[in-house]
């Protein structure tokens, strides 16, 4: 194991996941520097070898790269906001939830101080943090991430993505979505099946197995929608949108809101109405897109 | 191979899926009846061997077994109501879409008949029917199923769910409530990976990757359902509901629709305000049970 191999590094912010951050870094053997607004939610890491830092600034001075993960965007702003000025030729990478565009904007505030930015993206919880099935995703500064690639791979699977320090979290808040989405459905699924008294227990296999099905078809949807081409329905939208009253109808005589799935519903009648009857689902996803400029 | 291997059957409907279905019977050997109210739809199954009944009430006394696939339930009623009287001692198994209250009704009016009464769903397009990947779902007179089971093996992997003849429309509309859920999930992310004109084909295999990791915590989510215990939760429903507003901003800045993600996130506002805030997002399957009596 070379010196690389343990450089040193700051994490700023000990909630859930800064501390299972943190606690990835020693395990690996990083000399590591911690800092959080209230300092005694360090006491356990320092008892495992870390650095307690009274400040933002003497915590990234600590380390040629400094990992942040607070509560949100504004915590981030207030926190590095004092440190300004005293960490040029630093990396910051910035593990906070956030949006595209806070991502591009903080990439904009480091440029001006000098300083590195990765802005990164968690798809995991905090205790699979340090295993590889913790993906981990990465865009920005392309250096920065190849300078400390190997002190982030104590954290999980890193995936760099892009230059455009947004990608991460557009990438992150795609795959919540897709989560949530398939989420909804399966809580859906289980309160129609509750309400004849199907334990959760005997129908989850059932949805696993149809769910596990009807994923191996997402990359021939994904195709025609980089394609366009729109015609190959083996059961297309008209069809759909007739037999998705049925759904609707039954979730509402067997006592279950139909809030969750009343959108797809109305999404499938407009596809109709705008001349899709007749192609595959893969359509709906063009309805989706506002903005002209960006389709 | 038995007599019993190819008992004649007899299928009501040659739309695509009834087409599917006399053909899957037909390669089995089974000699196969068909009507259909536009005569000329069954020529093909003709030419292939399969004899053409003039009406539905001749179409179901050439076989001990009938499958029915028509558009929806109104034709279903239409169809069988002229034969009436001449089933008795026969088995009708509907495999039209629909509800499990329609199911019900049809195995009213189908004892009052003197006749056998399966209803099922089907979970396949047309050009997976005769395979073992289309799974079919089957609910109604248990005797009726098990004197044919052999006979609808023809047609994919039968499963028997319940005497109740709604159950496999409630699964059936529960498994597609499920898939859309997911689907949903999906069109909204690639549309929001697609306003940085990512291409769908690079995005999608992380999607993949990242819908079967969660779908193998889909389990632990039943568990917690059935026994009402949400407590464990390593990222909580306040929590969620708060990170989830960024899913709905950098849509928006992303000139994406948020008409399939707002009802989740209002859920999870709900399940807030109604103080399951520290739990788990399993705890939100209870809030969709609108009818106190089914809960």
């Amino acid at each position: 194991m070379t010196d690389g191999d343990r450089s040193p590094v700051s994490v700023l912010g000990l909630g859930a996941m800064g501390k299972a951050l943190a606690g990835a870094f020693l395990d690996r053997g990083h000399p590591t520097t911690v800092w959080n607004r209230t300092a005694g939610r360090a006491d356990a890491l320092v008892a495992r070898g870390a650095r307690r830092a009274d400040t933002p600034a003497e915590a990234m001075a600590a380390s040629p790269v400094t990992v942040v993960c607070l509560l949100d965007d504004a915590a981030v702003r207030e926190t590095l906001g004092p440190a300004a000025g005293a960490l040029a030729g630093r990396a910051l990478v910035n593990l906070t939830n956030g949006t595209p565009e806070q991502a591009r904007a903080m990439a904009g505030w480091a440029a001006g101080q000098g300083v590195d930015y990765v802005d990164g993206g968690i798809m995991a919880v905090p205790p699979m943090i340090g295993q590889d099935g913790a993906l981990i995703l990465y865009s920005g500064s392309r250096e920065a991430f190849g300078a400390h690639e190997r002190t982030l791979g104590a954290l999980g699977s890193a995936v760099y993505l892009d230059e455009d320090p947004g990608r991460a979290a557009l990438y992150d808040l795609a795959l919540l979505s897709a989560m949530y989405g398939m989420f909804g459905g399966f809580f859906h699924a289980l309160a129609m099946t509750g309400s004849e008294k199907v334990p959760a227990a005997e129908f989850t296999p059932m949805v696993v197995g149809w769910l596990n099905a009807m994923i191996a078809g997402l990359p021939a949807m994904a195709a025609a929608i980089d394609s366009g081409d729109h015609s190959a329905a083996d059961s297309n939208v008209e069809m759909q949108a007739v037999s998705y009253v049925n759904l609707l109808d039954a979730s509402r005589a067997q006592g279950v809101g139909t809030e969750l799935v009343e959108p797809m519903g109305a999404l499938l009648h407009r596809a109709v109405a705008e001349g899709l009857g007749a192609g595959a689902v893969s359509s709906l996803v063009g309805l989706l897109r506002t903005d002209p400029a960006r389709r």
